[in-house]
């Protein structure tokens, strides 16, 4: 009566793992500024509860197992605005982003298939693919090129005969890189000269500051069967809890495949979707002021991580996330000290230690995710909490 | 760019296959009467929508991935009514049934490890299994037995030591047999003997007729550790719709692993969970009015079926489906037919023909489920429309 090999390997959550000492020091007392977390603290535009609220039928049936029609033209009206054109048949709405992810895999990866993921990346992403015998196989990037990509040389070494796809989180989760057009045509190419698929999840596409240009996958010609697009409303409409994913593909073929796995799991709930349709018609305006917002906190962010002796942080672009190094010896060790044996006035900071978020064992011991979602007063606070904190860590390191 | 052979080599649904000849058949404007899925008429309990309509948080966030600690509360009083005991982290809220069983097939399995299911069973088992290459080792049960178990000895015949787990729905779908006591504690010896786990899907648990004894998994002592039992909303509230599944067991370790793969897609949609604590305090009289009502359409297709000649059904006595032997070559074919070729005043029926319910290949072709989810009224005129079918059938083997 063993459990299985894939689950007791599978890594516990990095972010989860250090929940119970925040608990800790909440019982006694003290408050923990979270940015260890991406649970934006943005208000859900009211049309998603509007429009639940008015939902009427007697029988809470089953909806399609490809999702419900309304939705996917919502989604197909709102890819319509960066140029992205999308078939009834070519969109399926999953359990959120992360049975988009799961689903993308199984279809196109068998046990011990891999692939490849730059890293530090969404940790799950390692979750998913252990979870159903699937290697990650990782492209580091470093903080000091600001996550940006390596060479396409050294991305070609870690392509072999059991490599399926390239899967990548544009803009980045956890690293807030956002790709420049010539990356994305890098891996493009590699896609194409090596016969891969392509997993972009694009559902940070609206978190993008300093008027940046963002290229998605969707809108590189020549490769659209081989693109598969994760999308979300979790952050872009701050609806975490919505769970309201999906997939969208030119690849017909794949798309029907991937339609067999919808089936099997029936369908989406149903209000979600109800509330969901209304979310993806969100005028423009709303991206304005939310990025205008997530712009401020990401500066107050940078300017403190920069003046803070010791810590290297290139400037992110996008998202709502940024690694840092931090000059300890060990960010996890550092993170556990702050919740248990400092505070300023009774206050303290949680952060997400960046380990967890590597492939290659030993990387990102001295980092730090941080996650920008608070207001501004209190991402000031935290940042000075962190500051305070590392002056007084007794293993640091400068 | 090859897709995986898991999702290639997976079967498509067999009740949904053959929508394509039902919406032809409507769109040429014939009636027809569907008793080849599992989605009730019944009304959700009103409780539901209300909970939600009332939910006024402005951001909808992440809710906990073990599940809202109300929704487990709520579910572990609900046990307390079958005396099953369980504690917080012995339940963890899962999207629907279906995702409760992907994750316990997970959590047991390791590719090529097998999973013992009695046939005719719920298709979507196979499904899972195969998308995370595991494979099903089919039990067969008789029509002519009315699906009750084979002896120990040929449950036996199949175990080997790749076999990790035996799962079932009781009552059953697509046969609704209720399993006597005598088969559980089998079962449970069997467990023992050969160190397996039970996958115990009880989303029927209510569905019992004629007075019948239930005995769940739950209630037999001295195997708690290897019990799993799978819970659902759908069926039990006529809640389809709201995807809202549990997994339990005492089995600690097997909990808090299987809780990696909550966290690895992070929650279940807030709003139907809000909705689920009330369903799961429905008072027991819903389901007295629920039985009676389902009891008499289950008399009402038993009686009809047994009255056409060369059709084979025992009396089933759970869930709300029957699986019947038809004297015809092919029940595809025939609820092709039906569909394309055959009406009465403009009418017809659809069934879910039964080869696809069974792993053995060639079993079940003469057979079909006929899920009796429609009123009174329909549920009779649906069984006319099929006697009058099989009599003008041209490939009928009587």
């Amino acid at each position: 009566m063993n459990l299985s090999k894939r689950i007791t390997g599978m890594q516990e959550s990095p972010i989860r793992k250090l929940v119970p000492y925040a608990q800790a020091a909440k019982a006694k007392g003290k408050h923990v500024y979270h940015l260890n977390i991406g649970q934006p603290d943005i208000e859900t535009p009211s049309s998603f509860m509007e429009s639940i609220r008015n939902f009427d039928e007697k029988v809470l049936a089953y909806s399609l197992s490809q999702g419900m029609p309304e939705l996917i033209d919502s989604i197909i009206n709102y890819y319509k605005k960066y140029d992205m054109e999308y078939e009834q048949d070519e969109i399926l709405i999953t359990n959120g982003g992360s049975e988009a992810l799961l689903f993308a895999i199984i279809a196109i990866a068998d046990t011990e298939d891999e692939i490849l993921v730059p890293e530090p990346f969404y940790t799950n992403y390692n979750g998913f693919s252990s979870a159903v015998d699937v290697k990650v196989s990782p492209i580091t990037c470093k903080a000091e090129d600001g996550f940006h990509l390596p060479s396409k040389k050294s991305i070609e070494e870690a392509i072999n005969p059991k490599t399926r796809a390239i899967l990548l989180s544009n803009p980045g989760n956890p690293t807030g890189v956002v790709y420049t057009k010539e990356e994305i045509e890098m891996l493009a190419e590699l896609a194409k000269e090596y016969n891969l698929f392509i997993i972009a999840d694009e559902v940070y596409r609206e978190f993008v500051y300093d008027g940046l240009e963002y290229t998605s996958f969707g809108n590189i010609e020549g490769i659209q069967d081989r693109v598969i697009i994760i999308d979300s409303v979790s952050k872009r409409y701050s609806a975490c809890g919505a769970r309201i994913g999906s997939i969208a593909s030119k690849n017909k073929e794949l798309m029907k495949q991937i339609l067999k796995l919808c089936q099997g799991r029936l369908c989406v709930p149903t209000l979600e979707q109800v509330g969901s349709v209304e979310l993806y018609k969100t005028s423009e305006e709303y991206f304005t002021l939310v990025n205008e917002e997530y712009q401020k906190r990401r500066d107050i962010v940078y300017t403190a991580l920069n003046n803070i002796p010791g810590v290297l942080c290139k400037k992110p672009t996008g998202a709502f996330y940024v690694v840092a190094k931090l000059p300890v010896d060990d960010a996890e060790k550092f993170v556990i000290w702050m919740l248990n044996d400092f505070d300023v006035d009774n206050s303290t900071v949680m952060l997400a230690p960046a380990e967890g978020f590597y492939a290659t064992p030993g990387l990102g011991k001295d980092e730090a995710r941080i996650a920008y979602i608070l207001n501004e007063n209190d991402l000031t606070a935290s940042m000075d909490l962190l500051k305070k904190a590392l002056e007084s860590y007794p293993n640091r390191t400068l």
